[in-house]
């Protein structure tokens, strides 16, 4: 991102001026588009908001923008020529579709970890750079050559590593597989996305763990889904409550994480296992089991998949290297009966393509390289020290203020608050001080929850991201009686 | 793909079995559902049709299948266990969702190829290897280390390639951008999808050239759009036409690929193109200008961009590596206003959460090597040397039979055929020799047309690609009479 330069002569306002202007006459802001407000762009150019007034105001004098209070400052309409010209009403464009944005809250975050990567980062679902196995990728990548074609992929993806897959499968999670069953995808987001998007219909009813990350996925609504709340408990989601929602509301499909499930790290039970296989097939009804997190079983053993469990065919299985490898790759899959395969597969062409090879060679590699196990032998045990350090902060910071369930396995920890603040206003406050944090609501209907991933975060600043999120609550608990007797 | 041992001591028949048997028991064909054809096995598995019969018997007697004629052969539904259980009719949900499947013919020849690598492919819209620049990527990636966070990117894309791009576009476009005026995507695929997805809603006008690569796409009959043509001529579309459209039918969005068209060759002409660029700003309408083959000019000198002449920013403009480098780094990219680039980034994000960092990375240095012009300097020459190769044979196998135009860029031939024939007929009996082909009326409305892509079949292959054409052609000129008469 752009900058102004702090050694040059020239006035930093003049700078921002010369740069807005040149991304004006670029088309980026085309004629009668809003520039963005004086207060976020002193945020993201990292000066004060009297510099960006200043800068406006020059653009204001050379008749490029104009400015109406209390509703922004606009690129003019009749800059570009003689004869008033008409540029497409861009904006009401960038509203239409029938495709939802991501909730505001999730906005917020990456925008403010856009604008201010110092942040200690508790909101970012994934593994810190020392957590992941860069080395090892590196090292494969400068060892193997990539001479292989380099054209459009199987729609299934790259036959290699659908191989490399079922062996995984089976050696990891016990999953019996043939390649051609398997599916790869932009990680499991893709997967969900390819489910919701091609299998189900606008008005279809499905069930979703409350609170669970589906929440937070505006794809359902954009799907035109119905969605229905599956309660989690400790022991995870209740199979009773699937037989009576399907009473209810007919429902088509569930959507489950069943082994340290995000947010909450519940496990889902082995009993409850059982019966929820039982209801799915009593009732036809098909079971999405989402499981990125398993292999990272601090324990060094995961719980075992519903699919390893499922006799008559109820499950659609999906995976991804995100949480035990690196985000970055973005290598998810899929396992799933044939007609299944053969329908994501070919919509998923039409979506994109399918997915670079490069990513899916490295994947087949490292996945079969005898890097692979060590590494995950390394991860769990970071991963818990990291869980340990949150947690004792927490209990340093915050004693009695929060309680939590100490997960086995995964990257979150999940905790009720017990002073009652504003969700969106802790939020601030903690960014203001230099943390994020997810709210709680946005994973599910319950408020007073937050969401702490402790595997992004430097080990080194875990202790103080919790001091300035301690902080931050501390000021809206002071605060609270104020703001209740005001509101 | 699985393919039966031919050196074992095991029948060939009893290895399908047991292949089908595991496949069965692992869950990719679920009790109730519908096993491939023999026709369509035996294809796959390069074996007789007899042996599949063999083998279906052999799972029938196990009572593992069940055949009925007329129907196919299923999996039983009573092999799961003493009580009946209901696997989910998976076949129903893969027939649901709005999101439409690929066109029949293009799945025919998916599968025509992926069950027969030695076909002559004038099929596929790709670069051969020997065209691609495969060394130079490999050097680069053993070259260069790839250390970086490989966490979730930023939803634009990786921003060095952006950085790379700005100039890339500059230099090479004549297109004036920003970093942050700019949207990586998985090839002109992927911002075609999150146009068409994003931007528009159910009901929506929009005009599409006829014959056009948008005409082969369901995505835009999945998004609920109304399609109207504008017929391409030896010059390209008719800016009048989109007048005309906008009068009757408030067209929301022109989709343009004016430089080389995917199928004909043409590129639009000069006065159109200001004319075309006046109609928009004159009707405020966005016109989406996908331009993945202007680098390849034959004669080094690619027209230049609507975009780049765009005063009053009526263009969205999309690019791709696809056809100048790889298919398979799957690398794309989207110049458009602040707002338009921010929503598409948001909603790709919850689609797909973003590519690989690795091949933007790959893409990034590629763009700024000094073997980049090298590479293009080559590929120019060699694409028109197998366009000429492709001319050539077509005039000795079939003299006054085919007409066309000489495309002067593109990887492509549009051929009229002189004699009238069934379009379906033709592709099989292409198949069946050996060949492959793109039918034109995948591509618009007009039948009687084929399209012959000539990069990806190997220089050596292309004249006896068309000969097998031509036999096929001729094969169902000499039955025409006969069809004509019995039809
Ligand atoms: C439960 C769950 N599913 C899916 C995803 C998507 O991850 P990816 O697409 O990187 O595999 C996440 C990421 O946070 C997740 O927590
Ligand atoms: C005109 C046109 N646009 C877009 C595409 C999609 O290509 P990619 O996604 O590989 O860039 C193609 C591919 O054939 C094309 O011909």
């Amino acid at each position: 991102m752009w900058k102004p330069d702090r050694q040059s002569k020239q006035p930093l306002y003049e700078q921002i001026a010369d740069h807005l202007e040149r991304r004006i006459s670029y088309g980026e802001f085309p004629p009668g588009s809003l520039l963005p407000s004086e207060r976020k762009l002193a945020e993201q150019l990292g000066v004060n908001r009297s510099t960006v007034i200043l800068a406006f105001a020059e653009l204001r004098s050379m008749g490029i923008v104009e400015s109406r209070t209390g509703s922004g400052t606009r690129v003019s309409m009749t800059k570009w020529g003689a004869t008033p010209k008409h540029t497409p009403n861009w904006s009401r464009y960038a509203e239409g579709g029938s495709f939802l944005p991501n909730v505001p809250f999730m906005r917020k975050i990456r925008e403010a970890l856009a604008q201010n990567p110092g942040l200690v980062d508790f909101a970012s679902g994934e593994l810190s750079a020392d957590l992941a196995p860069i080395e090892e990728i590196t090292a494969l990548m400068s060892r193997h050559r990539y001479t292989s074609y380099l054209g459009y992929d199987n729609p299934q993806g790259y036959s290699p590593l659908r191989q490399a897959l079922v062996a995984y499968l089976q050696q990891y999670r016990g999953i019996q597989a043939t390649e051609s069953s398997i599916l790869i995808t932009s990680g499991s987001q893709q997967s969900l996305y390819l489910v919701t998007q091609c299998l189900l219909s606008p008005g279809d009813a499905v069930a979703i763990e409350d609170p669970s990350y589906c929440y937070s996925l505006p794809m359902f609504q954009s799907a035109g889904l119905r969605l229905f709340r599956l309660p989690v408990d400790r022991h995870g989601a209740r199979p009773e409550d699937i037989r009576s929602l399907y009473k209810k509301h007919r429902i088509k499909m569930v959507f489950m994480n069943p082994n340290f499930q995000n947010p909450t790290g519940t496990v889902l039970d082995m009993e409850r296992r059982r019966q929820l296989l039982d209801v799915a097939s009593e009732l036809g009804l098909p079971i999405v089991e989402d499981d990125p997190f398993s292999l990272t079983a601090y324990d060094g053993a995961p719980p075992s998949p519903l699919k390893a469990m499922d006799a008559v065919g109820s499950v659609l299985y999906i995976g991804s290297l995100s949480k035990i490898a690196a985000s970055g790759l973005r290598i998810g899959w899929m396992v799933a009966p044939h007609s299944i395969v053969e329908r994501l597969a070919d919509a998923r062409q039409q979506m994109d393509f399918g997915l670079s090879v490069i990513p899916q060679q490295v994947a087949a590699q490292f996945l079969k390289s005898p890097d692979f196990q060590p590494h995950l032998d390394r991860l769990r045990m970071q991963l818990q020290f990291k869980r340990d350090l949150v947690i004792e902060a927490l209990r340093k910071e915050l004693p009695g203020l929060v309680r939590f369930t100490i997960p086995q396995g995964g990257l979150h920890l999940w905790c009720k608050l017990e002073p009652e603040v504003h969700d969106g206003k802790l939020l601030e406050g903690a960014i203001r001080r230099g943390v994020v944090f997810v709210p709680g609501s946005v994973y599910g209907s319950d408020s007073g929850f937050v969401r702490f991933t402790f595997a992004r975060a430097p080990a080194d600043r875990i202790g103080e991201g919790i001091a300035k999120f301690a902080e931050a609550l501390r000021e809206l608990t002071g605060e609270s009686s104020v703001r209740n007797s005001t509101e």
